[in-house]
């Protein structure tokens, strides 16, 4: 780093401007840093708004990157969309560091790879195989029984890049679908009925590791909808979640943020199911909830500094996605009963555009028993359009 | 206004773009908003690194600040420095609200209005007289004793614009340095033995007001120090000193968020010192200690939102500015000491250069004893410099 994180003028770089990058931005803030963002949409993504440094260009254009790189102390990233190679090019020429590390990224970027990393970790993962061939579906099939899970290798999210088939017919048409027949990598996973989902945030640099807590995820149309801090299960079974997320991030040796989340099946198993190198939906709500938010953490992992505790402050936390009710110009409408309420917390994203199911804000409550926070934050949602 | 506060593109506009406006934009951001700021010097200002719009102009160029107001939903203000008429004819040009109100700041701006303002409405303040010649200065120092303050009506701040004078040939000294041999408005104001400086912060808008906690400030050199709260008084105090800063805000029928500092006299007497129409000092510790900063409800009351709750949500804070120990470059230096202390937070500013006493970060701590919070803020206070 050309600059100290705590000297003037130290720049932290985003690739990528959407809510992850803002939430983490207004802690850089808080520790006096500079921001720059690199956009790959245009005049629509909120952090824009909150710096005069923005680069535009394309995910893998590396001379656009090489300029934003040369502009920034350090390189972080709210998305796991540019290629790892195009990464290491960009630090290697640059000489501005780039966390999570560009190796960490390979080792995530391809659901294969990735499998076979925590795998060979000894982190339990649903079976899954690579599918080069029609007839690799149907075998997978056989072994694993219907339906199962199809899934991009690389570029997924939010279950865009996913299909679950439930015969051989639909299985062939989904891995056209995914770019199979193109000879794009496809996975297949076995489905795994689960009783609850999991996750767990792990912030990780050279100064140490912080664990969060494991919460439950409730996902509505694979797009995550509640979390419930901390998850109602016992609570060795939530240390035993922390443990293999933080056996997770080893395996990669992952220097940021991290979330990491599970399944929790119908005969107690845990299995990890999906990985991110970044801040994570799953760990909003430690914003209010926690002693240190996964935002701060974020920022202190990428730029070397030492790490804050990830304990919860109250009993219970729940927060709830307001996802976008309109297809147009973004507006919240009837934030009122949420502002007047003692332990509700909302966080707009300055989006410009509402779409139907576009994550737009979200809503934190505390308080001191999971199930009323519950049943009180799901209200207050029932109240608010964006 | 142009957009409701919710809407996406609503800009809040602040003229100032110091730390009281950085810690306020970050609570604008978080609810969707943009920020544009005024800024009065150049380059240096910790804002101009948080928007791509930086307006730039004299603290009284009514042009320049029509400009930037018509490029706003809403303006504020993080310092008291623009004349009252100035923003009253912006106002009324761009049709843009200015909030704390020009009427307010009207009221405020004058250090003689200001305290017959607070006088009719009942709250105590020192025994004071403005100065038109220098025979008026020996009348008071035989009424009220010496040594006794002299102050300039507009302009001053953290002791500028302040001189204590203890005979006839200091009086008049200070009072022709003060400008009161030109014409400058100078009023003298009685020496007033405290055991103790109290602060409370309200905010208030046509949805409600809301008081904070009655804190202890310990100053040095005239700058605020440290601030402890609550403050270690009784409770019934603490709740009358509230009372005569929510009966100070009513007197100047405030929009916005408001500082009142008091002094608590040897003879156990509230008496109103200084008022500030804008986040203060006093109020930082509130970014970790209340259920809502002061920061954040700022943007709500000039905005129209409605406001939080000021309750602490812990028994005991700590806050204690990290003043500039060189002069040169900005570094934070030995912060980790902080960082890795729980419930320890650290603000830094992005100010470009330190300065000797120039605020450039604070730190809270929070505890369940304020004389162990005391002595912990203290501790970690002399591991940083910067």
């Amino acid at each position: 780093m050309k600059r100290s994180p705590l000297q003037a003028g130290f720049t932290l770089g985003f690739i990528g401007g959407g809510q992850l990058a803002r939430m983490s931005a207004l802690q850089a803030f808080r520790f006096g840093m500079n921001i720059a963002v690199y956009a790959t949409s245009h005049g629509t993504e909120p952090v824009e708004m909150m710096t005069p440094r923005v680069f535009r260009g394309g995910l893998n254009d590396a001379s656009r990157l090489r300029d934003f790189a040369a502009a920034c102390d350090v390189v972080t990233l709210e998305n796991e969309f540019v290629d790892s190679a195009v990464l290491r090019s960009v630090q290697e020429q640059t000489g501005t560091p780039i966390y999570p590390s560009p190796e960490s990224f390979r080792l995530i970027e391809n659901k294969l790879i990735e499998k076979q990393t925590f795998e060979a970790a000894g982190i339990p993962v649903a079976a899954y195989r690579q599918i080069t061939t029609p007839s690799d579906l149907d075998a997978f099939g056989s072994e694993h029984g219907w339906p199962y899970v199809l899934k991009s290798a690389k570029g997924g999210y939010d279950g865009y890049g996913n299909a679950t088939v439930r015969d051989s017919e639909s299985a062939v048409q989904a891995w056209s679908k995914l770019g199979g027949s193109d000879g794009r990598a496809v996975l297949a996973e076995a489905f795994v009925p689960f009783t609850m989902e999991l996750a767990v945030m792990v912030a990780r640099n050279a100064t140490g590791t912080v664990v969060y807590p494991c919460v439950e995820s409730i996902q509505q149309g694979h797009i995550c909808k509640e979390i419930i801090a901390p998850a109602r299960v016992p609570e060795s079974l939530r240390v035993q979640v922390q443990e293999l997320a933080v056996a997770a991030v080893e395996a990669i040796d992952g220097v940021g943020l991290f979330g990491f989340e599970f399944f929790l099946t119908h005969d107690n198993r845990i299995l990890l199911n999906e990985s991110a190198p970044r801040p994570h939906n799953s760990g909003h709500y430690t914003i209010e909830a926690c002693v240190t938010s996964q935002f701060e953490n974020h920022i202190r992992a990428v730029t070397g500094l030492p790490l804050g505790s990830a304990a919860m402050r109250v009993p219970a936390a729940v927060m709830v996605n307001v996802l976008g009710s309109v297809n147009g110009p973004a507006q919240a409408v009837g934030a009122a009963d949420i502002l007047a309420t003692r332990d509700a917390h909302l966080h707009i994203y300055g989006k410009s555009g509402s779409r139907t199911g576009r994550k737009m804000a979200h809503l934190t409550v505390l308080g001191a028993d999971a199930g009323e926070t519950l049943e009180q934050a799901r209200k207050l949602e029932q109240t608010i359009q964006i």
